[in-house]
């Protein structure tokens, strides 16, 4: 084990993040365009820390909460999470030859993710208690920290962790500037997104609220260790959400950001407390930077929360209008 | 729900707290007697927080775990949170009638807890679910703060908020003034700690764990609440003590402090770690100015853990010999 917290502690140092916080300037939002959106945010912020304002918020009680697959980091073409899945497919397959004749193993290990797609969400969920289970949280944690640092997103071929919106990273460190405590809350693996929440997005991994597998503690003749079970604990997703920031934190935030339905629940929760609230959608209608989709999309699909958004003035982020830049910049 | 928050930021308010944490002074432990407890206590905490010291730790992995019954406030001569549960009773039963006639409800309304505590793990645990359940959660913290307000110890006539361990708020003071993260991880309910662990030890809600009943979104006419289901989720306690760290904190502490076996892996885990770590037990010692049980007590048993403590080269913490005093001045 101290090997590989060691080998952890390595791989987690020369992750590949491109751009990083943004220096310190006048402007804190330096990628965000003038205009509505732009003024909604930085005036639900003034308001809240301004202790001559009726909106004033102490700042103990300043914690909001980001989505993060498609509002943090891009989520096309499929889940991050589901790409490290699939992956990992090759390696489990050597030790278990036997999946290599099963679907929807077998036409993944040729390339072909129909039949998996085809099998929707139970299929999906086979697929990752297979490559996350069955090993203890150092080793998985080792594993993930190692593809992330040699996997490339399939169109723009960049590492995964370069995929994050530079503009939410701005957001970021700019409300953490203004006290605010920020948590991610995501239907994401917890200990997926833990191994490299701290040195991308600047928060720690006590303040990463996810979906979790069941996991035991066992006392080896070399110590104790915690071994993940492929079973499913809690999803943070939908109706989840203000279950697991009850459970995580155990206060309402005053702002929630979310890009899609499973996010709906999560901005009702944070915008229904009393004083002043932000709810925010990040809207995905930038096709030639980014991807454009919406209503009818099977990857964060956002119907229900638009409508509920719109009416009830909930802040929706434009990606072509309201940002300037969608990613870091590429690391010479 | 407006109403009851704001109910509850009153309550809360005005909680009784006795001393509060020590004022700034030369000697951070001025409630710790000298001698090898004090400074190993002391040995630890200058080892990780010198830069130039082999042992020392960055800031963000400064974590520290405090169980809470027997290790911050007192335990005895019952669970203060079952104190609370057989209080609630008198109310349910005005409101469910039918329980007055069965056991151990009948008892503990005559004042005779012999069924309850017969009826062991099972009848608590059914007693518990009976007061602390079908209800919003806003709902439970309210009648928590209110509880907390009114109630008085058995035998000392204090608030409850006034049992803590005058040592223990200046030690969690001292270490947080040296970086360190602390965090509650306890068998109690989650819900119930956080309304005062505050305001008590300065600990905020996000930092306490414990365990947890199945909570459920649902969405009403006056808007969402989150409502308390009679059912287990999580018991946060032996085994369960690492699970429970790993869920919400995601890495693993470096000082943990218990005073039960209930605390035995969390101090496993804890120690186990590579790197300087500090394993430490309070000892129950004090017949006289608080309670001495470890071996054969039902409450708080100690044994395996003392033996391991006492091996591994943990610090036994003696009440009587290490602390000036045991609680927090009595307000005039």
């Amino acid at each position: 084990m101290r090997r590989l917290a060691c080998l952890l502690a390595t791989l987690t140092v020369t992750l590949p993040v491109a751009g990083g916080l943004p220096a310190q300037s006048a402007d804190p939002l330096p990628s965000w365009n003038e205009g509505t959106t732009r003024q909604q945010i930085i005036s639900f912020v003034e308001a809240v820390t301004d202790p001559d304002s009726p909106d004033f918020v102490p700042e103990d009680e300043r914690i909001a909460v980001f989505d993060n697959d498609g509002t943090l980091w891009a989520e096309q073409p499929i889940y991050f999470q589901l790409a490290f899945a699939i992956d990992r497919v090759k390696t489990v397959a050597e030790e278990k030859p036997e999946l290599k004749e099963q679907e929807p193993y077998r036409s993944i290990l040729k390339g072909d993710l129909k039949p998996l797609m085809a099998g929707g969400e139970h299929a999906i969920l086979e697929v990752v208690m297979a490559t996350h289970a069955d090993m203890t949280t150092d080793e998985f944690a080792a594993i993930v920290a190692d593809w992330l640092k040699t996997a490339r997103h399939p169109t723009t071929g960049r590492p995964y962790t370069e995929m994050v919106y530079q503009p939410m990273l701005e957001l970021l460190a700019y409300m953490r500037a203004n006290g605010f405590k920020t948590f991610i809350v995501s239907g994401g693996g917890v200990e997926f997104m833990r191994v490299f929440s701290e040195q991308v997005y600047g928060i720690p991994p006590e303040q990463v609220i996810g979906s979790t597998i069941v996991t035991k503690f066992e006392m080896r003749p070399t110590g104790p260790v915690l071994i993940r079970l492929p079973k499913i604990d809690f999803i943070d997703d939908k109706d989840g959400k203000p279950v697991g920031i009850n459970r995580n934190i155990g206060r309402r935030p005053i702002a929630a950001f979310g890009n899609s339905d499973g996010d709906l629940q999560m901005l009702e929760w944070t915008t229904a407390g009393t004083g002043r609230r932000l709810g925010a959608i990040v809207h995905h209608t930038d096709a030639r930077r980014e991807w454009a989709y919406d209503r009818n999309s099977h990857i964060g699909r956002l119907d229900k929360a638009l409508d509920e958004g719109r009416k009830d003035g909930w802040t929706i982020i434009d990606m072509k209008d309201d940002w300037k830049v969608i990613f870091p910049p590429v690391r010479p």
